[in-house]
């Protein structure tokens, strides 16, 4: 079984080597807190230094400001061309279409929306496989899916996702809670906090924190969370 | 009256021998704290060391991930192979189709879920009698039960269990909460707390506590629970 | 006018001497107070010494199982066999049936369960009269009457159980709470507040308190409270 | 303008007297506080050292319980016995039925329970003239009446009250929270607090405050509420 | 353009003068901390010492309840007889009546009782004009008037209030709470918050403090209120 | 790509030079943190120094309150007469019956409001271009649109801004909260938080912060917001 690492110098000792191949794994912060960098972090060194390929679907921003943003934290998108693809909202819809032709009936968009991802990732995987995949993020998701029964729809979906045989990344818009259990943090095989604190009058410090990851011996400690000239590292130092 | 061990070191000195047979015992805690483990690694040395057979249904994860997981935690799922069945999802469904037969009008599947694992389990209990069973978990069985009256559903539901004759574990997921009582809290025999504490700045550390057990004259205190070399420890080590 | 002692060791000189006859006490306290165990001290002790007779309503467990906790904590059912009567569900709803004969129609457990526990309980009180009452608990009660204006029912059932005649305590599962009001805290007579306090980072101590009784001047003062060889004590020692 | 004492030592100074005649004021505190006793001691003394006239309607207990419970707190109601009139439940509904005669079709019990406190009160009024009303509680009251609408309800009963030209005394079971407004907090022309505070490990205080009262120049401080020999006070003691 | 002094001394200068002519401000804070007296005041000494004409309305009592109280704060109702008009909810309604006289159909009181009191206040500014107006208070209107959707009531209320162009004072009965904004804070111009802080065991404190005023470069500091002879003072000692 | 400065003296070095064009802001903060200022602070310096055109719609005043307000506070309007403009409700619904001419049935301001306002921005947009654009306030624009379902009409409306090709700031009146999560906070580009802080029992700081500016590493510092001398500073004094 393959172990993928997470490029955050420092964190992937905590995890023991990495993430088990296969793992659904939240990523879970409130805004400010580098989540979509994070990932797509992830996503760039695993395929700048050993080939992997990912889909980066990100449903906040147009494709053309995430890859802005990722440039300019040092994480050139030009580099990983064939190997990470971006996929955004605009980008999935046409996707289905062209895939599927023009035999259906009826707009795509008019479908349940998250059928309409779930149809796209499908048809990607079989044309272009890929290994990592990150969705960002799971609330914008519930936005568009107008998701009504949320807990098992989430239910079905962390399934569905699991039966995709990737690795996949899910961003979540929380404030990490230690007094309440969230329905994705339990579906989840792994999850790592992201949040940021105070401390004294003025500062604000970024850390990260594993959780829980199935299968793995880590650590549960709190570690600050630094970026600098284009890499993460997480260290004890407060 | 025969009493089972947790195999946790120091904690069943703490329970004075033992779980008294025939409980249900509530296994309660957030993600991360090792509910999962714990409740295998029951089922796990009591088999092992004891002989006593055992059934545990996973309803977050496949029965090949969660084997995956406990052989990585230095449970060896091999070595139990004829004493603790592990029961997932798709498994139960399965079990019950072939039980009952073909006389039967309809998928199984479409009926109540909560009748069906009811049934599986009645079914298993008569052609393989078992002694030790975990539920693993009580919100996942509550998302595909699809249960609108918690309440009453959950009192018939540990009223079924007991009636079972079995000692079993329910796994809880929610946070220890001292402030209010959840319904399943008085309906079990026996409540364990399982939670994760910040220590300082950076340290986290896993507790475990016995908060209930009927007919048992406990300690409420609060132990560190450790996780070395295959074997779970109860420690007053901070 | 009577006097009943709880024979808490150190609490009944709190109360003044004891609660006195007709009071509704309610019992209060989260799962792992001891809550039970204190109600069946109060049944099994005043039966002992003073031949008061009791009768105990335990809706959470079936008798054995009450019975066998009680036993392993040094009050011996058998002691007072003729004396305190234990009621579980089942028993409750046969007594009903055998008392009214099959002239009635309809099964008796189709009735409103609250109904059918009231008729129980002034059958009983007809033929065999008792003194103290323990009803164990008022959620469960709740959850089985699936009571649906709590407050006036309550109200009405409070009347109705000081209109019997007897003394009662009726066990309930909350964790006595200083910022809110419930309304079972007023509509009783009496109440005794049983909590856990987590003393430091590892020790848990059991509280008693009593937060009202009417016609008592009592202290409003915090106990901490000892099981010790089958006996209960409140003590000023933290 | 007349003023009422409380015949609380200490407290009718904070008040720069006493209470305006005319006023409403809520005596608000959680069970155990004593606002019963607090409430009658006022009806109690204005009786015996100023023969004035007092009503007191307790909807929470039957007179024979207050009156037992008032006369071990050492204010015995038969001295009292022309002068301060105790009403429950019962006798509202029998006095109301005495008053207007059989002329009335259909039990009165069945008119909106509201109206026939008033139409008793407002008889009771006119037949035997009295100065000082206690109601206890707003709560029951809430109860029995089945408020819907509790908000307009409120207004339109303590507006009520004001006009039945009595110094009117409302004993609230609620527990005095500096961080939300009752509704009944701004309708009254007074509002004295009833608290419990713990203070270190087991001790436990009754504390009194005046938060608000129309055209008295009083302090907000808290001050530690005794009982003893009969009497309350009011001391800076802690 | 003119500016209002509050006449509360110390706090005129933390205004940097007073509030701008044709201001909506809210005077928040909970029961007992002098909201209606500091309006009061406001109209008083404007009234006495410059002249000015101003309309209380008082939902919450009559007006001779209202004009006892101010009478014993040391605010003589008699000295402003011709320049501050007391409304109180009898006269509004008579007002109405007499002002429109007997053309109309059907009885005012059930016409929307928002509308009557625009209508009263829009016929005063008509026939006795006026320029300071205090509605005393906001929740009790909201109870009268039964508001059902509150934002967009409110909404159009208070820009109804700016229409009126006088200067206008809108007591609220709320705890000013740090941690949520209401939607009268951002609809007013300008927001003095009103507070009761206890100081250790024993004392309790009253403070003022400006938390916004369009217009005016204002500390929001927070300063004690004291009432001592008829005066209120903001002062910086604790 | 261009950068705006916020003209915060020490802020935009904390931004790294400036907002990147083309975001959505989100500028968050309870009443009274100056938010209107800040968002004109902006439109009025860019003017003044860079000739860029902003246009600011007040949904919460009329255009003649604010500017006396911007005024006062050393922003003179008439110094930006021809780059800033500034319109509120009146002059948006002139604005779109002006603009669209008399062909329309049916009065503009029965359509859906928020439709009213996208027509009358996009209108501006193509007759007189500009750059910058103040929203103030989201809550009133939610109050006047009566949106039904938030989540998802914020999320279009989030999407229709960033389509506008504009750099826009909106004034979200909330108190930043870190303990959850606004829809609004992550679909914005970038969250600058203003807040009151208490220090001791007296002083009452503003402060600022930049939780998130997607393409800018920011620090997430907290700083002390002055406003002196028509100028705001953010300095690291406490």
């Amino acid at each position: 079984m393959r172990f993928y690492r997470t490029f955050v110098e420092g964190f992937d000792e905590v995890l023991g080597g990495g993430i088990p191949e296969g793992h659904v794994v939240l990523l879970s912060g409130p805004p400010g807190t580098m989540k979509s960098s994070l990932a797509y972090n992830i996503l760039w060194h695993n395929a700048v230094q050993e080939g992997v390929r990912g889909v980066y679907v990100t449903l906040e921003q147009g494709r053309p400001s995430l890859e802005f943003q990722m440039a300019r934290m040092g994480l050139d998108p030009g580099k990983v061309a064939d190997t990470v693809r971006v996929q955004d909202l605009s980008r999935i819809r046409r996707g289905v279409e062209e895939m599927r032709g023009t035999a259906r009936s009826g707009p795509p968009s008019e479908k349940p929306w998250l059928d309409v991802l779930k149809a796209h990732l499908e048809d990607m995987r079989q044309t272009q496989p890929f290994d990592l995949l990150v969705l960002d993020s799971l609330p914008v998701l519930e936005i568009i899916a107008g998701l009504r029964e949320r807990r098992i729809t989430l239910f079905h979906f962390f399934g569905w996702l699991k039966s995709l045989n990737v690795t996949s990344f899910v961003v979540s818009e929380t404030v990490p809670d230690l007094s309440s259990v969230k329905d994705e943090d339990f579906l989840a095989d792994g999850v790592i906090h992201l949040t940021m604190e105070r401390v004294g009058d003025i500062d604000v410090y970024r850390r990260i924190r594993c959780l829980k990851m199935r299968g793995v011996e880590h650590s549960a400690n709190i570690f600050t969370l630094e970026f600098r000239e284009g890499r993460f590292r997480a260290t004890q130092v407060i």
